[in-house]
């Protein structure tokens, strides 16, 4: 920091009641030649980074972008993302993810909601910016390329704090509308913290991401880096064979996936190579038989448990642990805490179920426009995340499943994952869900939607999951299509198979 | 974290405005048979090492050691240094870090000034035990060993925030008493985070340290140990032969070293290992020659600047910046902010000597007995640290000397560790030392004290020194001695040497 910064630090410190100074994390590297980002195959170092950074950061003030500005993204080329993410922070502007999967209607929604007067898009997304920018006449939608500037700029971040929002992503949430995220600098920096007590981190690390950016893992990944000065590994559409392609050049440290994407480079035996330390598996409960098989090979995998209001991680299994601990997302994260409690509002004991609760410095600041921030999450500072699971006597987190998912049949819990894992450890299963169905005698009955093998037969499916499951846990029908629909980041969408059914 | 911990955790949280409920780090690794400490080549893990804590603060709370109480202890047992101090932590007592090469008298007056009940002493320490109950008939001197107890005891660790003191270090100041510094919860963290995103982080590391573990250094490895739930080598007595075989025997992949003893390894053409990852330099500016000597032989070394009142380290090099940064102690760690202040109190500007004046989440909350607390440091939260050193344009930080060392000359500044490190660059020394001499004609003038090969001859000396600085930094004498008067930690007593002139 030179002593031009402390000055204007100390200004602002003087000034602001908000909490504690941030010196930029990407700003304290602008002169290092290490790796900072690997962009389809293009390394950039974070000397070059920084400088394209401040450009851009210098190029949009020009242009009136100011500071608390919340400005829409949408954007799905990598570097491109990276470069607006943190010249947006150069502004002190706030980045608003739009996710690039979104319909027409919910974009607009969302730009409109959010009160964003400003939307950068890339060159992929030109049609939506076309279309939105008809729609919302107020916006300013520019279209935008890495190369944009004209010669170097200087430019001294905004000062921030730990308390400032850094960006907002809208989440599906249970019902209604989706509420916007409200993620702060002090959590990404507690999160990375965290995240790096539980997995461990090298200056010379590598993280693959196969997560769009404009989710929170994705972006997650992008802010750890600069937190730790390693390089993130970045490809622009995820094409899971080129994804795979780049894991096995060898050079990979760390990767985040999600269950059916490990689940198929099992399935081909893949050999990942020495230097892969942590494979994060997250987007949902894992199936048991998936872990076993990458344990018995060898595969450095560690399940997680997270979501967009916890910045990501909320607990993460220590690799020591994986072979001990299958099926845990581990214990909560440093700092973190979690508590699970029933329906009457009252904490389970260890190995009860209920909904999982979480407080802790990685917790959004709220929702956007929510009246009462802290209320929007719990009077008393717990976030509601909504989930089911228990605590062993441990404090060891096992995930059982979305309370929304949760099928009550003749008055018996029937946690779909559970029954889901049992399907998928059958040879000729290839995807599985479990969705609740209204039976006028239980209430509801399991029913299985099915991707398979050509191998597959009912009647022996039937017979493997009777050998396994209790009878009211057998689903009641299978139904086999050709490829279960996903969200962006790969989860489920079981919203949508309840249609069909 | 049990139920029960949970409960406890929100009474405490509900009674209590100090701060940030801190989970026990030790506690929360009970479960786990991953190596906690190895000491004298016993391994001990953390299931062992926290059975052992939990006994021992059954033990001595059944002995009448109470929450908030300030406990003297006197060890240089490695093992047993480890179980009190976790031991003293869950029973929320404070630690008081007894340096074990103290005279009886300094002993005395510390156990006196900090008001402590209860003395633990190792076996090792009976002489003094004896003594400084005999002088101060109120404490309670115990005797201990590893194994005390009979059979396992459950302990649930005391609730305590990251705003609490858990120990006082006393410093030997520039004048005066010594002063004891109070380490925080909220001290440790930061600064083991701070480390480990310098440094970087694996759950596999080993860190053997060659400091004495009643110094800021040797307890901050312990405490980084339990936060990062990794390995600490523990030997008892800082013995270098025995020293550099553990280092050598391959799984060490961190060490702390002073100068003297890097320098020693250099000379014997010691083959480090491959697994080793950072040999943290520190105790002082380190000679230019030696970190390119390390740099040529691959040596990983690290410089740091660290002080007990920011719990060890301020400043700390990457590694990837070792050869580019040569004789910097590299950009302020991450949250803690460095500036340099002229003799009026100004900021310099960039390259500009003055004070190395420090703040942030690593500073100790003041000094034991000190009516304000923050004012022991300074009334605007900053701490004045007596180092002389410039930050330049980058932001990195060079060391060059305690201001009390400066010699002032003829109106001109020389700064001791300049002078010295040339002096250790010839081959015939050992050790240097620079200090003032009082002068009629230039107020002060330099004077070498060395320990020499028997190939020294003093003109040769004279006129290296005369080739590679200006006249006035070169010294009017060189006192030839066996060996120079180190304190415990390594560290050059210049105050002794000054009564030999």
């Amino acid at each position: 920091m030179s002593e031009q910064g402390i000055c204007e630090k100390e200004a602002f410190l003087a000034d602001s009641v908000v909490g504690e100074w941030v010196e930029d994390w990407l700003y304290a590297l602008r002169h290092m030649e290490i790796l900072a980002i690997e962009h389809e195959d293009q390394p950039v170092s974070y000397r070059e980074l920084a400088a394209r950074v401040a450009s851009r950061a210098a190029f949009l003030e020009e242009r009136g972008v100011a500071r608390g500005e919340r400005v829409a993204v949408l954007m799905t080329h990598g570097l491109l993302f990276a470069i607006t993410l943190h010249a947006l922070r150069y502004l002190g502007a706030v980045i608003v993810l739009i996710n690039a999967r979104l319909s027409l209607e919910e974009m607009v929604w969302q730009v409109d909601d959010v009160e964003a007067r400003t939307l950068l898009c890339d060159e992929a997304h030109e049609a939506q910016r076309v279309a939105i920018s008809e729609r919302l006449a107020h916006v300013r939608a520019w279209r935008c390329t890495v190369q944009m500037e004209e010669g170097a700029r200087v430019f001294i971040p905004a000062p921030v704090c730990l308390s400032h929002v850094q960006s907002i992503i809208y989440t599906s949430g249970t019902t209604g509308r989706p509420k916007g995220a409200l993620l702060t600098y002090g959590n990404h920096f507690a999160s990375a913290v965290a995240s790096a007590l539980r997995l461990g981190m090298l200056p010379t690390d590598r993280w693959l991401t196969a997560l769009p950016l404009f989710h929170v893992g994705g972006q997650a990944v992008l802010m750890r880096s600069v937190i730790y000065g390693t390089a993130a590994v970045l490809q622009d559409r995820f094409d899971e064979a080129a994804h795979r392609a780049r894991l096995l050049r060898g050079d990979i440290t760390m990767v985040s996936v999600v269950a059916a994407t490990l689940q198929r480079m099992m399935d081909d035996e893949v050999a990942f190579p020495a230097a892969l330390r942590v494979v994060l598996l997250g987007g949902g409960p894992a199936p048991v038989p998936l872990l076993e098989r990458c344990i018995a090979r060898g595969v450095p995998v560690v399940q997680t448990y997270g979501l967009t209001e916890a910045n990501s991680q909320v607990a993460t299994l220590r690799p020591a642990e994986v072979s001990s601990r299958v099926g845990s997302a581990g214990q909560p994260l440093m700092r973190t805490n979690v508590r699970i409690v029933d329906g009457h509002g009252e904490c389970c004991p260890p190995n009860g179920v209920g909904e999982i609760q979480i407080k802790g410095p990685t917790v959004c600041a709220g929702y956007w426009q929510e009246k009462t921030v802290r209320s929007a999450l719990a009077e008393d500072g717990w976030f509601h995340t909504g989930d089911l699971g228990y605590l062993d006597s441990q404090g060891y987190l096992f995930v059982l499943d979305r309370r929304k998912d949760l099928i009550i049949s003749g008055g018996e819990n029937i946690y779909p994952a559970e029954v889901e894992a049992v399907l998928l450890s059958h040879p000729s299963v290839i995807e599985a869900a479990v969705i609740g169905r209204d039976d006028a005698r239980y209430g509801q009955v399991p029913v299985a939607v099915l991707a398979v093998h050509p191998a597959y037969n009912e009647s022996a499916l039937l017979s493997f999951c009777r050998e396994r499951l209790a009878g009211y846990k057998v689903p009641k029908h299978f139904l086999v299509v050709d490829r279960l629909p996903r969200n962006a980041a790969g989860k489920l969408l079981k919203r949508e198979m309840r249609l069909w059914l």
